[in-house]
């Protein structure tokens, strides 16, 4: 018997269809609906504003990505107890919370096309109730009653911290340089990805193998998934993604693609990146020309290159499972997860 | 054999020596030392502004009142583990990360007579470090390995938070009234006391009437220590306390010495008040003629007052332990607390 093989690059020709996400969310639609319920309960409060801010952002059409994959590991794994969903859901709210300080501390005003919490009820509001949410994450956590998931999703919850800080002290430095940017993203968006798989294994009490499996690819799905997000920024528009291209440019955020077309670039363009990063370039024709630059020296190109890599090592890592409609998706999940930009 | 009762108020002409916290720290030195070594480790990180900034308000200078309570707690019923020093960190941590976050949210810039972490590294580095200790505390109750105890420190939290959220919708509203005020500081402070307390109990593994004895001393110094703080607000200075006098009044808290000169004020002493609380009166004078309200309405002594009722039930609920050194410091303690002001 041949092994079979899941690559992600497609011999050229091969008209393959875009991948796609609905058959995973086809797969744990059941769940995810209880998962939503508890979301919905645990937003409760007898302060209004906590559940009408939550809501902004959660119902506001996210794709419940991190949950999805939490679901999605437990299929893998043939999992057919509950006690993941409490766990999904605290994974939400630990996002969550963190979409809503990060807000704050980018100042941003527009989040999948719509305004951002911060915009409408202030910074103060949006502290506060990423607090909340965080707390009540930990509730959840407690409910499921794993130490282990526990200390996980607490573990991943610090790193998430760090990577901020990391993030915010690295800021408009154009000198940052790939591994300390994968440092970041490592921190700040893998590591809870690949703690939303991991707990899967560890309350349906699979050895470590099959942990470390799951984390490695929620981890590296966790990385091409930002690199994708960051490659958009210089190749989408606010019609398509509901995220302003150009955010991160005008906000001087040095992402890979600004790290590559850096390195690459004539003494010029070098100073005209320092210039950017550092906000002495943000109108509509500097990221004109910014768009210009990383397209002309490949480094939206290669941002995607090094995704696929890491997507590919997602797929692998998962290689040792049989095959199952849970695994076919997850791997669907990953190449619609690095196709996103084209 | 005639009952023991500890009373507050002492007797007319009675020259009972002025209360201190020093026989409570006497008491648990040896295992705050233990504490405080868990504290410094877990505020170590690779990205150097995490302990510094943490660092600045841990080593600043603060009481440690709440891991104090827990240790204290712990000799009350006897128990003579470790299990409750991790705990102890993470009550620490979880009020020190309130405390970043409480400054941003008031745009502060004096704390305990140092200026403020958002001051010095601005609102985003305090959001984000709050948020990493908040992780660093589920971590390190994760460790103490008490399901129960974390589920009352994750219920405080959420509390605090709803707490913090219902007095920033309640903000200068003159109309506030001591009922909400009261529900606010019970969520912000006293919850947050009263878990400090109740996880002595948890750890040892003592009953519940033990657990609820200590969780009530804990909510009623809680209390009683915010009653007596928002006092200090209208009668002390930054010489004396580290806090700036009329902090409240200049952004315009309503806070039960407010709430009481209001409502036995004149219409045109309403009017003051109200003004005040909306923004329209924050200078030198206007605080001088709020001080002089306060006092003339006897807002000052009655906020004391209430405060010595809440110490008195603190008194009262730890009445059933046996004498002990731990009990005498305890009751000691209580009384320092609503002494301050005078």
């Amino acid at each position: 018997m041949t092994a079979t093989v899941h690559r992600l690059d497609s011999p050229a020709g091969d008209p393959r269809p875009q991948p796609s996400l609905g058959p995973l969310m086809a797969l744990i639609a059941g769940d995810m609906n209880m998962v939503n319920a508890v979301i919905l309960d645990r937003m409760r409060s007898q302060i209004p504003l906590i559940p009408e801010l939550a809501g902004h952002l959660i119902a506001g059409g996210g794709k419940r990505m991190r949950p999805m994959l939490t679901l999605a590991s437990a299929r893998l794994i043939g999992y057919s107890g509950t006690r993941h969903h409490r766990l999904a859901a605290a994974v939400e709210f630990i996002h969550t919370a963190t979409l809503l300080h990060d807000d704050v501390v980018d100042g941003s005003d527009l989040r999948r096309g719509k305004r951002t919490a911060n915009i409408i009820w202030g910074n103060p509001a949006s502290v506060l109730v990423g607090d909340f949410l965080f707390s009540r994450s930990f509730e959840l956590m407690v409910e499921a009653e794993s130490l282990k998931a526990l200390q996980i999703l607490s573990g991943a919850s610090a790193v998430i911290a760090e990577g901020e800080v990391n993030q915010l002290t690295a800021a408009r430095r154009i000198d940052l340089g790939e591994d300390r940017y994968l440092d970041i993203i490592v921190a700040k968006t893998a590591a809870l990805f690949a703690a939303a798989c991991r707990i899967a294994a560890v309350v349906a009490e699979r050895g470590e193998a099959e942990e470390a499996a799951l984390d490695a690819y929620g981890r590296n799905l966790g990385i091409a998934f930002q690199l994708v997000d960051d490659a958009i920024d210089y190749v989408s528009d606010a019609d398509t993604m509901g995220k302003d291209a150009g955010d991160d440019f005008r906000e001087g955020k040095v992402t890979l693609p600004v790290i590559l077309a850096y390195a690459r670039g004539s003494e010029e363009e070098r100073k005209f990146w320092k210039d950017a990063v550092e906000g002495r370039r943000d109108t509509d024709a500097d990221f004109a020309h910014a768009v210009d630059l990383v397209r002309r020296s490949r480094a939206v190109d290669d941002t995607l290159a090094r995704a696929r890599h890491y997507g590919q090592r997602a797929i692998d890592a998962i290689a040792m499972f049989p095959a199952s409609p849970a695994k076919d998706a997850m791997i669907e999940a990953v190449a619609f997860a690095v196709a996103r930009a084209y």
